[in-house]
């Protein structure tokens, strides 16, 4: 194939437009940076449009059989989220998802987080913890910016993600009797070591500040707190996801 | 006080300086930003050269009894970390630590953590589980950046924080008859869910890519794992510290 020299390139143009929300969801594709997510995306299902790469991956066994379209450096540079990119990108298209056909398995649903690296690193903990999906609620940081690809490090092609309304969520889960845990920064609620390891549920985060909304919380099958020990305020949401992550799921 | 309205002044511009490591050690301070970190260490031990703020504050009840120096607006952009600055500054010590008369209680050892907001967030969860301190290794990102510090939170102030070399701390743990456990992404070590909580030991978490130095590997009680179920190659260290310390540490 040939080789793109011009970082004005119409193509390239386009690409670099899909750092913004807007633009993934009207050209209904995003992209990924580096060595490890593109060979996460080969080994999976998802639909890779393009691989673009500078010719320092000429001589990549790993990627032979893949049409390459052949960078510049400078344009690798303009596409990469930093000056020290390493050269390799693929565009993929944005996966079209239909309601699971059961809810079995564990599930996590996140109420409005804000951080990219939070929501990218509890997807990836869900990954590495077994979980069968995500769900992020409306109101939280886009799944596919540049940081939030970053920080799943490709476990969006492991699990399935949703973007949805976390009611109809809570609703079925309700109908097929599973149940759904909240979490909150209350003594009031149940300390997460009470609850015992199980096959199938749902596990709520809520927003770094303000944690699940109210009208939430009301709605789960029981809330659970996380007992702070030292004089630190709350844990990082992405840590409490951790550890009532690798407390909830069943361990075999 | 007088008001610093040009950020020539020349107080100012050794402020700034602070954000490299050479002259947080050769001024021995480092600069913290916004209202809940410098609402934290007002009511700590630390040693508070100087509390700067904006004329926003003036008719902040909290700060009165405290010496401000005031400062303008346009300052304040250039002390801050953002151009969203609060415009509320404080001048800390670095602290002098001696060594601790007694090893009992939880630590955290970390050893070669190259991330900032990695180690900040774990300082954060040390301090939440009850912790009494952490040992930063040699080849650690510096305690004491911008970043670190602002993903403290303000622990910093809450447990203590030694930079240190981890062997000798082995050897002092050894001699204590404490237990040290490490950590390492390898089937072979011992599944976390084995180790009962208690009160007095020290956990070891590794560098984001190569994990703990074999070295050191070689030298803890038993070393740990935190068995991985689905596709993801790893876990986040700052997540996996979160899991272990909340498994480890005694829940009374």
């Amino acid at each position: 194939m040939s080789l793109i020299q011009s970082s004005k390139n119409n193509y390239i143009k386009d690409l670099r437009k899909l750092a913004r929300k807007k633009e993934r969801l009207a050209q209904q594709r995003y992209l990924i940076e580096g060595i490890h997510l593109v060979k996460e995306v080969l080994k999976s299902n998802a639909k890779v449009q393009a691989v673009l790469a500078t010719e320092a991956f000429e001589q990549s066994a790993w990627l032979d059989g893949v049409a390459v379209q052949w960078i510049s450096g400078e344009v690798a540079k303009t596409l990469g989220e930093t000056i020290t990119t390493q050269g390799i990108f693929a565009v993929i298209e944005l996966p079209e998802l239909e309601r699971p056909a059961t809810l079995n398995g564990a599930w996590l649903l996140l109420d409005q987080i804000q951080d990219p690296g939070n929501i990218g690193t509890m997807v990836r903990t869900a990954d590495a913890a077994g979980f069968n999906g995500v769900v992020l609620g409306q109101d939280s940081a886009d799944l596919y910016s540049p940081k939030v690809v970053r920080s799943m490090q490709g476990s969006q092609f492991h699990i399935t993600i949703y973007e949805s309304d976390l009611l109809t969520w809570f609703a079925d889960f309700k109908a097929a009797g599973i149940p759904v845990y909240g979490s909150e920064l209350n003594e009031g609620a149940a300390d997460f070591r009470t609850i015992k390891s199980q096959n199938d549920f749902a596990l709520v985060m809520g927003n770094e500040g303000n944690g699940m909304q109210a009208s939430l919380l009301e709605m789960t099958t029981k809330n659970l707190y996380i007992p702070i020990k030292g004089q630190a305020e709350s844990l990082n949401v992405a840590v409490a996801a951790g550890i009532l992550m690798f407390q909830l799921s069943a361990t075999n």
